[in-house]
């Protein structure tokens, strides 16, 4: 366990070897590459590294070693490690849930909904949140340094499921002495993650909260995520995912990428509520191709500025892990199965206006667990924001969690919130 | 009025300055961008050309001249020309509505509602449809020959709308010495086409089906457009408009966009019930970005297929008209307004799964009509097709247009189908 270190060593090899003369543009890139991967390292908070006596083994069979996790958490850990809340981010999440993000500056993805006196009250929780195997924060994915090459892994990154980034999770939980987790909880691909973590580790999990995610990934939504793949293969900067390597960035494939996403993320009542046909700074269009309405011009700033914090080939490596995922499938067809003999708490949560992962999918893992007689309670939440409503203030959302928290918490023995409730 | 002299002009004066030396690759670019508006003149059909006395004027101020419209004309028109429909396509289709397709080989786009016999009776009905202006099969459009430069228009093309396009076909019918349609049909932004001509020439339309369509576009489908546009521009082939020119093609763009607007047309019920996550040629995934599912290796070739018919900057130009349809805004911003003392007979139609032309959408326009003491019938179809639903065998939609043509045929005194019905 160390931090980094195989990206160091690669470093060291490098510059050891080529500082004598004058680089030439094939190493002047090398050396971005390595620098882009040791800035990535330098803002990904806390680091364990497994070493090649701890390989992640793969569900394709393979094996990844060193493995490191980046990771941040919140609150305390109480004596008996009792009080362990794990947090799954979703496909474009990262591990910083409320504390200020590195890279844009701005507030935690979950900053309304975790934090002292909230829903996850960091008076009473303590809270984990790791950036996910194939990831771009620091945990390692496709751009960091592959030992064998001494460069970003790029394509021979191996590709991961759900399951795979659940059992990285674990050896961090392991690691950090924690027997059970109080609750694992999260939305949309970290959804998935909570139905994975409830299916492999049935006993490490006293309570779970999977929101706005469904069992198995629906035609439609892999159908989503190829358009967004095919638009970051089809920039010629991508260069067969060698662009750390070359020093280029598939910027505008992956920007169109993220804007076809983004509009699956909403709903057509909230950009009807927020934009309707309004025009951006103009009064009558302009007759061009200009973003003469708000909703062009939103989607554009939502396509340039994720391309500042997300790294291109993780995108493709993390929504195949989300195509990939099909629980059922994992045990013999029947979903229920998954479940069978559980003791977990469940509190499962859609949104009314989610299209992506609509309501029927959620209830579906209800019905799963309503047939091993598990203990699940279900909320669909009011809300026209679409999908992305589980990261927005949702009062109805908030109400859910801490209520279900509270009685959990009561259930596990946890000593009661600071203000009484 | 002659069949594309414009470009036939242009290409002489190029061979003539220019044959006498070995062409630059500059030259020889120019060449093939001709060849290839040759080539699209040659496969248009029949045409009709409007020259310098005879400008399309434009909803921008600006006006088009020359201006070509290819169109195809299926049956006869009877004596007193009572008898003529005039079919509007939809964004990618054009005028071949029944026939064969001279790009693709295929059957023409509506042979299913068309045809001697059918629910549009080429027996009794003489059915007009011309690719819209902005179009690539004949019709004057962003790659035909700026007269006053030589080469394609390219983005120097101006931007139209569906008024200019109504506009056109109205000239048409003026040239085929038709005062008023029997009916005016189609779907999607054909339907806004319909929509289109009854309010802009409500005595020329004796009947109207718009299908699957809405009078203003929402901001959902604004951003979806905006989407497949930045895919197009992102692709370096597009060479800011100027493939044509510069003899490259915007080809991986181009399949990405139309990959995006694809999903748009289908309803997540029919990607299910054809694909759900079955595998394609395989029996488990291959932990690679290969096209594992049948659904990605379907998308794939919607979008690769795509390509080789359609042009890229007519594809930006026409999904703009979309975006800026806005019937209610040009009626002081009461759809109603449009329809005032209106004569016309209108069977509006919608599909239950539709979601980027929902019900909602098309009940607004049947709303509109009734304040104004309309003619109008009101369909919802049964379908878990989608928007496509319009475009493919529903036998629902066919009886529907059937039996409102054959009524409408009666009040106009037409004779009788051949069957007797």
């Amino acid at each position: 366990m160390a931090n980094s270190l195989s990206f160091v060593a690669a470093r060291r090899e490098l510059t050891a070897s080529e500082t004598d003369r004058e680089p030439t543009s094939a190493q002047t890139a090398r050396v971005k590459a390595l620098q882009s991967a040791e800035t990535a390292a330098a803002m990904s908070g806390r680091t364990v590294t497994f070493g090649p006596g701890e390989p992640l083994k793969l569900a394709s069979g393979k094996s990844l070693s060193p493995l490191t996790i980046a990771y941040q958490t919140y609150g305390t850990l109480n004596a008996d490690k009792s009080n362990a809340i794990l947090i799954c981010h979703a496909l474009t999440g990262d591990q910083f849930v409320t504390d200020t993000h590195p890279v844009t500056g701005r507030a935690g993805w979950w900053s309304e909904m975790v934090g002292p006196g909230k829903s996850v009250d960091l008076d009473r929780f303590f809270v984990i949140c790791a950036d996910v195997v194939g990831g771009c924060m620091g945990s390692t994915g496709p751009s960091s340094i592959n030992p064998e090459t001494g460069v970003p892994y790029a394509l021979e990154f191996p590709v991961i499921t759900i399951a795979d980034m659940v059992r990285a999770q674990a050896m961090l939980i392991d690691q950090l002495g924690i027997d059970q987790l109080f609750c694992v909880m999260g939305g949309s691909m970290g959804g998935m993650q909570v139905l994975q973590w409830a299916a492999s580790f049935p006993t490490r999990v006293f309570s779970a909260i999977p929101i706005a995610t469904a069992a198995r990934h629906s035609s439609q939504n892999i159908a989503f995520h190829e358009v967004g793949r095919q638009a970051v293969m089809a920039d010629p900067n991508w260069r067969q995912g060698r662009y750390l390597i070359e020093d280029t960035r598939p910027e505008k494939g992956l920007s169109v990428a993220r804007m076809a996403a983004h509009i699956t993320y909403l709903s057509e009542e909230v950009l009807h509520r927020k934009f309707g046909r309004n025009f951006q700074d103009r009064d009558a269009p302009t007759f061009s191709f200009d973003a003469d309405f708000q909703v062009e011009s939103y989607l554009r700033y939502q396509g340039s500025s994720f391309v500042d914090r997300f790294d291109a080939n993780s995108y493709l490596y993390l929504t195949r892990t989300m195509d990939y995922f099909d629980l059922a499938a994992d045990h013999e067809g029947v979903l229920a199965n998954a479940f069978s003999g559980t003791k977990t708490r469940f509190c499962c949560v859609s949104f009314t206006s989610d299209w992506l992962f609509p309501t029927a999918g959620n209830r579906h893992i209800v019905h799963a667990l309503n047939a091993v007689a598990a203990n699940v309670s279900f909320v669909e939440v009011s809300s026209d924001k679409g999908h992305d409503a589980f990261l927005l203030v949702e009062p109805e959302l908030f109400a859910a969690v801490s209520g279900f928290l509270g009685a959990a918490a009561r259930r596990r023995g946890l000593s009661p919130a600071k203000s009484g409730i």
